[in-house]
C-alpha cells in the first residue's frame, strides 16, 4: 500500500476527504519527489476517491514528472496560484480539509481559505504518526547516513592540529563529504575550549586550543534520510575537572541508551540521563531536552524530554544527547541517534565514546 | 532612530501597539541578533511605550544577551512557552497585534491566539517596506558579499576540467570560501550540458561535458547580507546554436539592466528582458520571473515580474536573471544582483559576461 493510500485511510477513518501537504519533506516522504519552492507555492493534494495532484512552480514540473506517476500541474510567477488551483482541483467542497499546521504559514493559509470553504483540521499529527515508526528500509537508510557521519567525524579528528581553526576543520570535513557526493544535514559545529560551553556556539576562526576539549556536532543527508552525532575529544592534556565533566556526560548518555526499550516513556528516558548529572550537582548545566526524533528531518517528532508521556515503541528513531555547559569553563555533549529494537536501542553511529586524545 | 523605533512609529500610525516578530532574519534585521530556533520558539515582542522583549530557547539566552540591550527571556523544553510568554509580557490586551503572516505557521499562530485576545493584522508588508530600500551601509555590505561571489565563481572557473564532476567543482568552491570564513547563501549549482537546461537542476557526479555550456549559480552570506549570481561559460567548442542562445540571453540581461531606473515599474523591467527573448522566438523557454529582491534574505520582496506594478526606487536591490532552457539541448542563465541608483542600476558582481571559454 502506498504511503498516500495509507494516509488517506487514516484520514477517511476521521471523515476527512482531502489533505493539502505543504512541507517539502512531507511531500518527499509521501511521493519520493523533493523540491524546495522557496517562497513560491508547492502543494500535494490528496483526495479521497481521486488521483493525487502535485501543484508546483512550472520550473520544477519536468523533474517532478520524472518521479511521480500522477498529475503534476505547474504555474508561472505571473499567474494567480490560488485561481489556478481552484480550476484544476477535481472537487473543492469538502466538509473538512487537513493542513500541516506546523508548516503552513498564515499567508498561504489565507490563500487556501479562498479555495476551500471547509473546516480546517491539523494534518501534522497524522503525518507525525506515520513517520514515527520507521520501516526496516528506512532504518537501513539511516544506518547508512550514520556510517557517513562516522566517516565525516573521523575526517575531522584527522584534521585536529593547533595550527588549524574551528572553521578550517569544518571546511575540511564538508569538502571531503561533498566530494563523496553528500551534503551535511545541518551546519557542522567544531567548537574549541570554552566556545563548546555554548550549546549553540558557532565555529569561527578560533585556533584549536591545547589542553582543552574539542566538540564536533555534525550529520549527513543521504537518500533523503539524516544523521546527527556529537563527539567531544581531548586535545593535549585537559585538566582533571574537564575530564570529570566528560565522564559524567558519558555516564549519563550510556545510562539513557541502556534504559531505552519498548514500554518506557520519553520522559523516563530523559530522566535516566538527567538524574546522573543532577546527582553529581550539575543539573543546571544540562539545559536542554535529552533528544529529538530524526528521520527525513534532522529534528522531527518526538521530543525526548520531561513531561512527554509518549510510550517508546519499536521502530522509533531519536537522539540521545546529554550536554553539560559550564560558561567560561567547559562544554561537553555526546550524542548518538538510534532506533528502538524489540528489547533495546541500537545506534546509527559507532565512533567510540571513550575519551579520544589528540 | 533604531529600526525597532522606526517599526513602532509606522505601526502606531495605524493604531497597532504590538508586533510579534518570528522570522529569525527579521529579528536579525531589527536587533542584530541572529539565531535559528528550529522547531522551538523565538519571538521578538515590540510594544508601544515599553521595552522590547526577546523570548527564545534558554540555550540561546547567553549569546542573545551579548548582542541586544533589552530584556531577553529564555524557556526550557519542558516549560509551556505560551504560559511563560503570558507571564513575562508587560501587557497583552491590545486591540490589534501585528504578526508575520508570511512566516508564522498555524500552530504558533494558535499559541499566540492563547496569549492575545486581539485582532491580528499582517506585519509582513511593514517589514517588507522597511527592508525594501537599502541604506548605503547595507549596500556596502552587499557589495562586499558580491565581491566574495566573484571570488567564488573564479575559484569554480579555475577548477573546470573534463576530469572533474559538477560536484567536485561545487566542493572546491565551498571549501575555499569556508576556509576564508564564509558560507554560501544557498546550495551552489554547477550544471553541465543539458543538466543546465533544467532551471532547478541539481549538481551530481556528471563529468564536465566538452563542447558544451557550463552554468554556475552561487552566492555568499557575509555579515548578514547575501549575494547571488549566475554565469554560463563555454567548455571546448559549443556549437553555433548554443552560442546564439547564450548571446540572446546576454542581450536580454543587459537590456533589462540598462532599462532600470527610478520611476519604471517592476513589470516593465521584466518585459525589457522578456521581449528580447520573445522576439527571437524563445519566449516559452524563459519560464520564470526576471528577478527577486535580495538583502538579508537571498530571495526577498519584491518580485521583478509581469503584473507587478511596483515603482522602482533608488535603494532597491534585486536580481536580473533571464534564462533560456531548451530541454535536452541547452540551458543558459546570466544573473547579477544590483542596486538602483539615482539614474540607473549598479551590479554587486563584476565577473565579465562576454562568453568565457575554458
Amino acid at each position: 500500500m502506498s504511503k498516500i493510500t495509507q494516509l488517506l485511510h487514516s484520514l477517511e477513518a476521521n471523515q476527512i476527504a482531502c489533505a493539502v501537504i505543504s512541507d517539502p519533506v512531507s511531500i518527499n516522504y509521501l511521493t519520493g519527489y523533493y523540491g524546495d519552492p522557496h517562497e513560491r507555492h508547492m502543494y500535494l493534494f490528496v483526495i479521497s476517491q481521486k488521483e493525487p495532484l502535485l501543484f508546483l512552480p512550472e520550473l520544477d514540473v519536468a523533474r517532478a514528472r520524472q518521479t511521480v506517476n500522477f498529475p503534476v500541474v505547474g504555474y508561472v510567477d505571473s499567474e494567480n496560484a490560488w485561481e489556478k488551483i481552484k480550476a484544476v482541483l477535481p472537487k473543492t467542497d469538502f466538509q473538512q480539509v487537513a493542513l500541516e499546521f506546523d508548516h503552513l504559514n498564515l499567508t498561504k493559509f489565507r490563500g487556501l481559505e479562498s479555495v476551500f470553504s471547509s473546516e480546517f483540521v491539523n494534518l501534522t499529527p497524522y503525518l507525525n504518526q506515520m513517520r514515527l515508526l520507521k520501516s526496516s528500509d528506512e532504518i537501513d537508510k539511516m544506518l547508512f547516513a550514520g556510517q557517513l557521519a562516522d566517516k565525516a567525524v573521523s575526517i575531522g579528528f584527522d584534521a585536529i592540529s593547533l595550527e588549524q581553526t574551528e572553521t578550517d576543520i569544518v571546511a575540511k570535513i564538508e569538502y571531503e563529504m561533498k566530494r563523496l557526493g553528500y551534503d551535511m544535514s545541518f551546519e557542522t559545529m567544531v567548537l574549541t575550549g570554552t566556545n563548546a560551553a555554548n550549546p549553540h556556539g558557532i565555529p569561527a576562526d578560533n585556533p584549536i586550543e591545547n589542553d582543552a576539549l574539542l566538540l564536533f556536532d555534525l550529520g549527513i543527508s543521504a537518500n533523503g534520510y539524516m544523521s546527527d552525532m556529537t563527539r567531544t575529544v581531548a586535545v593535549g592534556k585537559p585538566d582533571t575537572f574537564k575530564e570529570e565533566i566528560y565522564h559524567l556526560c558519558l555516564e549519563a548518555q550510556l545510562a539513557a541508551q541502556d534504559f531505552i526499550k519498548p514500554g518506557v516513556t520519553a520522559s523516563q528516558v530523559d530522566q535516566a540521563a538527567r538524574e546522573v548529572i543532577e546527582k553529581a550537582g550539575y543539573g543546571e548545566y544540562f539545559n536542554h531536552r535529552l533528544g529529538h526524533g530524526i528521520g527525513m528531518d534532522v529534528h522531527e517528532f518526538p521530543s525526548i524530554m520531561e513531561g512527554n508521556d509518549l510510550v517508546i515503541q519499536e521502530g522509533m528513531c531519536f537522539s540521545v544527547e546529554p550536554g553539560i555547559y559550564i560558561p567560561g569553563k567547559v562544554g561537553v555533549r555526546i550524542e548518538d541517534c538510534g532506533y528502538v529494537t524489540k528489547t533495546g536501542f541500537e545506534t546509527f553511529t559507532k565512533t567510540p565514546k571513550t575519551l579520544l586524545r589528540y
